[in-house]
C-alpha cells in the first residue's frame, strides 16, 4: 500500500502521520478480510453455526471501509466525528475478532480474519490515544 | 422506499420496527443528499469557501451508508456496535447540517441538504433512545 | 426521497432529469432490498439453499450503491464510464432478480427483493437508452 | 495486505489465484489513492482547475471499492457480472489516470494517484484476459 506516500503529499498533512497511516491500512486490510471471511463462511458445509460470524463480518467490513475513507481525508478535519467513528470501528473489530476466534480451530479463514480484526482494533485504539493527547 | 416491507418480512423482525425503518430511510436519503451536495458544491463558481462543506458531505455520506446497512441487518444484532455507529452518524449529520446551514442563503442544494441532515440526526437520536430504553 | 430536489438544484443539471432521478432512486431502493434480503436469508432455517442468493444480494447491493453515487454526480460527467457502470448494474440486478424469483414461493423477502431488482434493471436500461440517444 | 492468505483459505478457491489477488489489492490501493487525492486536491490553493480531477477521483474510488468486494467473493461466482464490473473499473481507472497525469507536474499526489490508477487498470485487464481465456 502506498498510503503513506499519498497522505504525506497532502498540502496540510497530519502530525502523527505514521499512526494515521497504520490505522488507514489496518482498516483497509480488515475490510478485505471481513468481506472474504463472510464469503468463505458462506461456502462452508457447516453453514448453520456461522450465521453470527457472517453478520458481524459484514458489519465490520462496512465500518472499516467508512473509517478508512474518513481518516484518509485531511482537509478540515473534525476530530469529534473521527473519534466517534474510530470508536465504532474499534468495537466492530473487537466483536468480530471474538466471534472469528471461536471458529479458528475449524476454519483457517476465521483465524486469519480474527488476527486481522485484532490488529485493526489496536490500530484504532492507538490513533484514538494520539488524538486524545492532542499530538495529532 | 419499501424498507418497511423488507424489514417486516425478516424471519426475526425488530420490535420498534417503525423507528428502525425511519432511521434506515433517513440514512439513505441523507447519503444521497450529501453525495449530491458535495458534487453540486464542486460545480459552483465560488468553490473556495465550500471546501469544508464538501469534506463534511463526503464523510456524512459514507457514515450514513454504513449505518443504513448495519441497521438493515436484523440477524444476531449487536446493540453495543449499533449504538456506537448511530452515535457517529448523529454527530456526522449534526456537523454537516451546521456547515450546510451556513451556505443555505447562497445555495439551495445546501439548504435542502441541511434539512436532510437535521432529519437524519433526529432519526438516529430517536432510535438511540428506543434502543437505550430496551424496547427494541 | 428528495433526490429530484437535490439533482435539480445542481448548478449544471442533467437534461433527462426524471430518468436520471428514477434510476438513482431505484438503485438506492435496490441496495437496501439486497442488504436486507441477504440478512433475512441468513436468518432462515433452510440456509443451505440460499448461499447463491446471499452472494448475489451482496454483489448487487455494492454495485447499486456505487451506481447511485456516480449518477448523483453531475459535475464533469464521463458517459463512457457511466454507461459501463450502468451496464454492470443492469446485469447485477437481472441475475439477482432471477435468483430471488426462484425463492419467492418460500420467502416473501425474496419476492419483494426480486421485484425491486427487476425495477432497478429497467430503470438502468431506460437511462442507458436515454444516454445512447444523446438526449441526456 | 494478506489478501492472498484469505482468498487461498476459501473452501472453493479460484484457479488463477495470483491474478485475482493482484487485482483485489490493486483495487483497494486505488480506492485509497483516489479518496486521498480528491481530498488533497480539495486542500490545494488552485482548486478551480481540479474540479474534474476530484469528481473522477470520487467515481474511481467507489468503482474500485465495489470491484474489490465482488472479486473477494468466490462462492457461486457469476463471471458475466464480474466481467462487466471489471470493465467499468478499467475504464474508471484509465480516465482518472489521464486526468491525474495532467496535474502531475504541479501536484505530487496527482502523480502518485495516476500511477496507482494505471496499475489498477492493468490489473483489471489481466484478470479480464484470464477470465476470457477460461483459465479462471
Amino acid at each position: 500500500m502506498i498510503t503513506h506516500q499519498m497522505l504525506s503529499q497532502h498540502p496540510r498533512p497530519f502530525k502523527s502521520l505514521d499512526t494515521l497511516v497504520a490505522c488507514v491500512d489496518a482498516c483497509l486490510e480488515c475490510e478485505q478480510c471481513c468481506v472474504s471471511c463472510a464469503d468463505a463462511c458462506l461456502g462452508e458445509q457447516q453453514l448453520d453455526m456461522l450465521r453470527r460470524c457472517i453478520r458481524l463480518n459484514l458489519d465490520c467490513a462496512d465500518v472499516c471501509a467508512t473509517t478508512a475513507r474518513m481518516l484518509s481525508r485531511q482537509t478540515e478535519p473534525e476530530w469529534e466525528l473521527s473519534r466517534a467513528q474510530l470508536d465504532a470501528c474499534r468495537i466492530a473489530c473487537q466483536i468480530c475478532a471474538e466471534e472469528c476466534d471461536g471458529h479458528a480451530d475449524h476454519h483457517e479463514h476465521c483465524r486469519t480474519c480474527a488476527d486481522c480484526c485484532h490488529r485493526c482494533a489496536e490500530a484504532c485504539e492507538r490513533l484514538l490515544s494520539s488524538v486524545h493527547e492532542g499530538v495529532a
